[in-house]
């Protein structure tokens, strides 16, 4: 496709551009086949406008006869209004934007086509993989073995090329099991937990179905996973009555029955529309520009969510628990084991593994829990709070993710590695990006569109000193114990820096950081530099 | 009265200390005069726990046949639950604790009897003066002058003995504007902006009464206070339906008639008893051990603490909108002219005069407008959150005032010289101290006691080297610019580091202060010696 053939007008001048914490300005408008750009025409500095067409979520034109008004609505939130002189030439941008920034193939977005010049497409794609987590953690490797079995992704279609399993399991007895388990996303290995021993291991449902149906091979392979300890936990992040009612349409959870050395526990997490809702319902409120104090904190909470935030880090903290206090295993599931389950296993892990917070750790974890374990950020991040386009599969897991990490950090200030702009970043990039780390749903759908070869990877990207200074956190004081995080609904904040970045006071406080962030350069300038080999690591 | 009356059971051993934030401890708990004092008796190192009794705002008891457990709840709104052996010991530790913690004479309480190694009684007793700042105004002198009308408190007696009036009246007009002021309370300058010239004044409502009586010199120095200008706000702190109602009572407000160059808004901002019970409600809403993200929600839009932080903080930028933009002087008065009246002037202020925003010159604008305008500090600090006492004249203003500060300071994190620990230090010693600084009404009362030779003075040992350091912000840099505080609901949060102090997230917060603070000291430490001759000043 030419991307020029949606472009009818590509240039407009004299647009007034009006955005919140800056001053109205003139300049010229420029439509291209990825972005929208603005420069302002001040003399001696001109100010730039990039915007990814990709980013915008909603569109909305007021047409007069001889001019007309386009506010955009992006998914990172922001709003940007152009006034355009001509009636003509602001509908043909408008049309422009509508078709260019929801354009259905991977292939045509812009990180097939983003080719910065400090980039090669020869660097290293990712960070982390679950061959090089099996291969970090050695004491895994008596009981546990590496599987190939799915790569060609004809066993799971969702999962990567291999996966962390039980010995006592062949690849034949696991084909069964993930004929047993929705979308084939049989139990793999995500965590070990080197003080104990234990781990975590993640799933979807088993389709027991109506019948109850049983499968000999999936209750054997659970059996190996607490081989040696007395129980394992199942954390199903669905209420009893919802596991229950899963069955009429042939999903299910493990009975006591067939599972007897297995403790069942629920735990309701909201999922998929009732979360996106609850998204589009909070970002409301957050635009809502009525001074009545009552009508803001009564649509916070109507929105639900921080009930929302409050539940995954109490779920979280309760595989935390189960693991690190109490010495058991744990299996993760809800239904397809793609959403909420990986918002669990990621928290839990944050919660006890040291590793996990450094930026590297984090950035690791993500791409094994997220990008691999194959959340679909394509389906999920279609659109964000401002579209009017009927929900399909959107949700802001990833979103919820983000926000539960930054109450983390908010509460452990200094054993967090990472910045809130980190998190501020990463909740964009999930939504529209220069990098091909977070499109397609799966690790098929990008080996099929050579992601890994035609883009360049956001991770790798982050960790390059020109970017990864604004990123660590300058108060980083790495600590071994577990973080235990308050889910009193006191101690939960709106994510401020996130819902309201736009407007004026999340403003101040990047000063703050910037101010934190100076002084420690300086401090280390000063002072010896650094020493980081105390830095947790992974490695054995 | 000898404290030993009181007191029949001095000491108890075996005691058991539950407390926030601390494992439960053993030891030793005694009461004297004006304390209780727990010591733990683990081996090495003792740890002493010491409570004024003062600042117990109630005490809960339940009484077993051999023991019994006492709650005491305290002003700073922490919790200590004790429990004693011996019912007959724990009955009487309560009762002495009742006695003691509410002994009505001034004299008897502990800033009488704190006599602390490095003070002495002859050490300078408070800052700033009417007399020190009208000295250091001198731009003031053409058209003002200091009277001494007041020297022994008979033309009012809530108001130190000098004043700043306009030269244009003299003592014997000012006698009849006193009259014709609720409590006495004429017009006097509170602020001189240097920038423009206009002014701040403050007072009480004028006693129109029913019959809409007028006073001719009150008219007379209004009108002398905007010689020059075309016209002068007033900020009444009433609705305009509750200065209409207050006429009934003998009150009233300048009609439009008779002081035909001032214009009159009204703001309506809650006070006394209303306000006290939201201060009841959000300590309520905090204690909650609801896991119901909802319920804290809605309680703590229920309290409406945050629509109080809201409506004085948007009427301050009102008045400052008036005197910095607008260039016109200001009268803000509501009813007594104690209360609402300071809140907003000391705000405004703040929001305009970088001069406040020291260390010191906070601490100044607090003796001026606080201590010396007769905010009576006695009947609104009588009981806090916990007390089951009938409200008396118990009103949280001064409270207000430091999350209102706490907001500003938030939004502007540089703007400030202060810290944090400063606003919690100041609001706590409002309610129990062992300073002179807050006890009495005003200055009158103050004088009879002999508080500035029997007691010592808050401000200037928060300004020693000792407690100096904890008290500044780290990150100040001074700027000369208005700090207009953002007042969307979305922009104001509740004050957690006073009103959820006790609990653990707060606990983090401080280790981010003092981590910065570390920082910066060492920094300072290795860099030259830091440059103070750029803080801003009031003098001349």
């Amino acid at each position: 496709m030419e991307f020029s053939e949606h472009i009818k007008t590509a240039n407009v001048e004299d647009v007034l551009l009006r955005q919140p914490l800056h001053p109205p300005t003139r300049g010229t408008l420029c439509v291209t086949g990825h972005h929208l750009l603005f420069s302002d025409r001040a003399e001696g500095d001109t100010r730039h406008v990039l915007l990814l067409l990709r980013n915008i979520d909603a569109i909305e034109k007021r047409i007069a006869t001889s001019s007309g008004t386009i506010t955009v609505k992006c998914k990172d939130l922001s709003v940007l209004r152009f006034d355009i002189p001509g009636m003509e030439q602001c509908l043909n941008i408008a049309r422009s934007i509508e078709t260019l920034s929801s354009l259905d193939s991977v292939l045509e977005t812009y990180p097939f086509f983003y080719r910065p010049a400090d980039h090669s497409l020869q660097d290293q794609w990712g960070l982390s993989s679950t061959e090089t987590y099996y291969t970090q953690m050695v004491e895994l490797h008596d009981r546990w073995r590496l599987t190939e079995l799915n790569r060609d992704y004809s066993v799971c279609p969702s999962y990567p090329t291999s996966a962390i399993v039980p010995k006592a399991v062949d690849d034949d007895m696991l084909v069964k099991v993930a004929k047993f388990r929705q979308g084939g996303r049989f139990p793999v290995l995500c965590y070990y937990h080197r003080k104990n021993g234990m781990v975590m291991v993640r799933s979807s449902q088993p389709l027991s179905g109506a019948n109850r149906k049983r499968c000999r091979e999936d209750e054997l392979l659970l059996q190996a996973v607490i081989e040696g300890s007395d129980k394992g936990f199942i954390i199903d992040t669905r209420s009893s009555q919802q596991a229950q009612q899963a069955r009429m349409t042939g999903g299910g959870f493990e009975s006591k029955a067939c599972y007897d050395r297995w403790k069942r526990l629920h735990r309701q997490m909201e999922r998929g529309k009732a979360l996106q809702e609850s998204l589009i319902k909070l970002v409301e409120a957050c635009g809502d520009q009525s001074p009545n104090m009552d009508r803001w904190l009564s649509k916070l909470e109507n929105s639900k969510w921080l009930s929302h935030v409050q539940t995954a880090l109490s779920t979280a903290g309760l595989v935390a628990e189960c693991v690190e206090r109490d010495g058991h295993s744990v299996l993760i599931h809800g239904s397809e084991g793609t959403d909420s389950t990986l918002l669990i296993s990621t928290l839990a892990q944050l919660i006890i593994e040291p590793c996990c917070r450094t930026l590297e750790g984090f950035l690791a974890l993500l791409e094994r829990e997220w990008i691999q374990a194959g959340h679909p950020f394509q389906l999920r991040c279609a659109h964000s709070a401002y579209s009017h386009a009927r929900l399909q599969q959107e949700a802001p897991v990833f979103v919820l993710l983000m926000d539960c990490v930054w109450q983390l950090w908010r509460q452990f200030p200094l054993a967090l590695g990472f910045s809130e702009a980190l998190l501020l970043r990463l909740a964009s990039e999930a939504y529209a990006s220069n990098y091909g780390t977070f499109i397609c749903n799966n690790d098929q759908e990008r080996e099929a569109q050579g992601v890994k070869t035609k883009t360049h990877c956001l991770f790798q990207a982050l960790l390059k000193p020109s970017e990864r200074e604004q990123y660590t956190n300058p108060l980083y004081e790495p600590t071994k114990l577990a973080i235990w995080p308050s889910i009193h609904p006191q101690s939960l904040q709106l994510w401020r820096g996130f819902f309201l970045r736009w407007t004026e006071q999340a403003h101040h406080l990047e000063e703050v950081q910037e101010e934190i962030r100076t002084m420690v350069t300086e401090w280390t300038r000063l002072m010896l530099s650094p020493d980081v080999s105390d830095l947790p690591t992974c490695s054995a």
